[in-house]
Formats: C-alpha cells, sequence, structure tokens
C-alpha cells in the first residue's frame, strides 16, 4: 500500500470516527438533561477519571495508554461543554486567569 | 434510561472509539514508515488541513464543527508524534544505531 491507500483507509476511519463521537455527544446532552431537571453537577472529577482509566484499560495499542488518555481528555472537555445550556458552542472556552 | 443506562451506553462507544483510534494509528505509522523510506517531510500542512476539513464536512453533530476541530487537532498531534522515529512515547525497537 502506497501513502494514498493509507489515507484513503485513514478518511473511512475518520468517518466512523466522527459518528461515534457523535453518538456519545448525544448520550451527554441526554444525562446532561437529565442533571439539569435534578440540578446534579455537571462536572464529576470521578465519573471522569472512571471514562479516562475505561479508555486506557481498552486500549491495546499501537497507541500508548498516555496518548489515549491525552485524545480522552480533550474529548472530556468537550463533552462536558455539551451539558452546559448553551452547548459550549457559542462561547470560547478561555482558561481561568488567562487574559 | 437513566444515567447509568447512559454511561452503559457511553463505556460502549469509547472501546469502539479507542479501537478505531488504534486503527487510525497503525496506518500513521504505516505512513511514517513511507516516509522515512523516502526521505518526505513528517509534518504535512496541506494533509493536516484536508483530514480537519474532512472531519467536519462528514460532521451531522449533535457536536458542532468546531468542536470536531478542536477534537481532531489533538488526535493530529498524536498521530503526527506517531511518526516521529521514537512513536512520541516508546523506544523505537528497529533503531539500533540510536543514542
Amino acid at each position: 500500500m502506497d501513502i494514498a491507500d493509507w489515507r484513503t483507509r485513514i478518511d473511512a476511519l475518520d468517518e466512523q470516527i466522527v459518528k461515534l463521537l457523535n453518538e456519545r455527544a448525544a448520550c451527554a446532552i441526554a444525562i446532561g438533561e437529565i442533571k439539569r431537571q435534578s440540578s446534579a453537577a455537571i462536572y464529576e472529577p470521578r465519573r471522569e477519571r472512571e471514562v479516562i482509566e475505561h479508555a486506557r484499560n481498552v486500549n491495546s495499542g499501537p497507541l500508548a495508554g498516555e496518548q489515549v488518555q491525552d485524545i480522552y481528555e480533550r474529548i472530556m472537555d468537550i463533552m462536558r461543554s455539551l451539558q452546559r445550556p448553551d452547548h459550549g458552542v457559542h462561547a470560547a472556552p478561555s482558561a481561568p486567569g488567562k487574559s
């Protein structure tokens, strides 16, 4: 296989990954709705640690565990923002204390 | 469905996402190998823009395009690091001359 063949394969994988990320986002939104109805906290550090731990546990490589974690930390940032009332899209996430 | 049911669904999705990310990583490593053999540049900004564009184009929500892009920028950082000789994390077993 040459580079073009591998890239065709990558593009197909990306289509599946984007689809699954959206299915995951729909679940996060549903959970956000339940949390809102019960006035529960959006940010649940223990659950987030469990998610990262699970992603690392099911990882069989070639990605290293810390690389999976790195990607998942970004995914969790986005998913958490989806549970906020404006769905996190409009307000740019800014680091606290950063000007 | 209650929160626990949604989380069971999320865990199952994460297993698929991690699997696909690893399949994508294997493709990136294969491309890195071809680039190394032909002394081609690891960093190809045009291809990276195409990947992000593709991910945004196939996105049907509920994630916003910029959220997909945000996740993909992290994915691309990791994938690029896999194409470097040390694979970003692991010591390369096939580089005996390296100190």
